[in-house]
């Protein structure tokens, strides 16, 4: 029986995606192999490279302004490769510390160049994301973790600055629209809002790039994958090939807007039974809530293993917060059905009956 | 209907791994859920790493002086990151050029250390496997790539020397027995001969880390992937599952050994052809021939495309020739049947019957 999957990472896809990526493993589209062996450089293969380099471009409504690039070794990689190919020695980016993922971001960036930090929530356990600072101008971009995955906050606005932004958006790429001006570069792993572990998707704009001095390995150098459009070596065909099965539903069910308001609905639900349950509360601060990780606790901690066997007798699964918050969090990305969120809350409202 | 798969990388897998990899994507293990969106960090997913990781040690007899890694970024990663981690800015390493590949390791590990080429085959076309230099003590590794996928040569018998030898066996891993006292360093894209594009196999004997000074991006440390187990950030998990399918297969059939000797008698049946029919020859020195990738070209070279045709239309895929060799090339990987090599050997047969 299939499970309510609240997993963080690797998460829930669209069942239709399980169906058509476990076909392919068997046999691609006819013709006689499996996607696993058919060559990176095939026509079959690169047109699904290409479909899937567009469908990017498509969904965010990117300019050719924009370069599209699916890489490897997760958004980990990209903490310091975004810093590594953008941060002179001699100039400065700005950071913002929203919690672990932004901590290593910020950590990996100052070997490249100066940091300068413009805001944290350290200090409160990361429940809230920092505004009002003010931003120099002569930054050379501002670095945000736009959605939070541990901690449960989300940027509801980005900072005010013209500096452009580099967003670390792995929680939460395709869940709404972006303003594509305002961003120099965005990076995601794939594994929580988009396809399976083993796939990173980068946009960088073009003017970002050539502006550092460094000797950069060729395999780290945007510049590389970018002439190659991601085939400068082997790339990991089929995480990408699944992340387009996951675009395609995705513009299939109206593209990012319409998913954006079904995000906002399901995430409502969800929240005002935390906020209506006594039993509950939730973990950040009301305006940053996230609409993808949401995070929330048992007024009574004494009770979280009771809670979390009444969720795996519901057949849920993934609801464990993550050790450093503590509780609980239910991951909702894109894929997760209205159906299961009921279950969820159908299973809280239980609790409490029981319990309260 | 299933195609004879020739193709370099990626590569033809036994038909068994595709049937359970992509039952997987279904349902792992009657989990409730795909492998594609379980947590890596889930008690199955964390059992299924520690298998794959053990297994590699089981397969190569591997003691505990060896860690074992699956990484993402290709092998193209690893020709930065094994002298980024071994070489000293003030020490050598030794390379030894044997083509594409090679050049690749080359260009990438002078960016860190000495470079001492102890020889090379590019004077003729890479058509050999360079022997009976001297190599000096005080390198801190000698780098081979033991199997040229392009020009299709192979190691028979590694360089004479106590230094610790890295070894690029991307297109052969698995396919024979090793003496793992002679390594300090092996890696491996999984899509020639282990598994589908995504991930890389590294072995690396501990004593040679933590001798370089340069300070080095957490994700591209070895050391950090070792104290994690690969699973410091989320691991490729699919592309590493694959692998386990195969390895399990691998071991089922005997294992290295088994597995050799099967290589070396598919190989010989398939030279054995080249060298007997008019119409064809190999193209490399007969004791420096790969078991692995097969390189052969036609004595009129007008001929070639018939060939191809002749080739498709008995339903074998992936037998052009590297267009740097030109020619064909046939990959016998591990998984490669006796019987599609006989459909192979009879083409040739028949297409010399009728031209010849």
């Amino acid at each position: 029986m299939k499970k309510h999957n609240f997993s963080a990472g690797p998460a829930i896809l669209p069942a239709s995606v399980f169906e058509e990526a476990a076909e392919a493993v068997r046999d691609y589209n006819g013709a006689g192999l499996s996607i696993l062996e058919m060559s990176h450089r095939s026509p079959e293969v690169s047109a699904m490279l290409d479909e899937a380099h567009q469908t990017v471009k498509d969904l965010l409504g990117l300019s050719d302004d924009f370069e599209v690039l699916f890489l490897s070794g997760g958004a980990s990689s990209q903490f310091f490769m975004a810093a590594m190919n953008l941060l002179d020695e001699d100039r400065s980016a700005g950071y913002i510390d929203t919690g672990t993922w932004s901590k290593k971001a910020i950590k990996e960036a100052k070997r490249f160049g100066g940091l300068n930090l413009l805001g944290s929530s350290a200090e409160e356990n990361y429940t809230f994301i920092p505004k009002g600072f003010d931003v120099p101008a002569d930054l050379q971009y501002v670095h945000i973790t736009s959605n939070n995955t541990v901690a449960g906050t989300q940027y509801h606005a980005l900072p005010d600055t013209a500096v452009p932004i580099v967003a670390d958006m792995s929680s939460e790429i395709f869940s709404r629209p972006i303003d594509a001006s305002r961003y120099g570069l965005i990076y995601a792993g794939a594994q929580k809002n988009m396809g399976p572990a083993g796939t990173t998707l980068v946009i960088v704009r073009k003017d970002m790039l050539g502006k550092v001095k460094r000797e950069i390995p060729t395999m780290l150098d945007y510049q590389t994958h970018i002439t190659k459009q991601s085939a400068f070596n082997t790339p990991p065909v089929y995480p990408i090939y699944v992340c387009l099965l996951t675009m395609r539903w995705l513009k299939e069910q109206g593209g990012v807007n319409a998913m954006a308001a079904r995000n906002a609905a399901k995430a409502k639900t969800l929240y005002d039974e935390i906020d209506a349950n006594s039993m509950f509360k939730g973990v950040v601060r009301t305006e940053d809530r996230s609409l993808m990780n949401v995070t929330f606790v048992l007024e009574n901690k004494d009770l979280e293993g009771d809670f979390l066997t009444a969720c795996a007798a519901a057949n849920i699964s993934g609801v464990k917060g993550h050790r450093s918050v503590g509780g609980f969090r239910a991951s909702i990305y894109n894929a997760m059905p209205v159906a299961s969120i009921d279950v969820l809350i159908e299973v809280m409202k239980d609790f409490t009956k029981k319990y309260g």
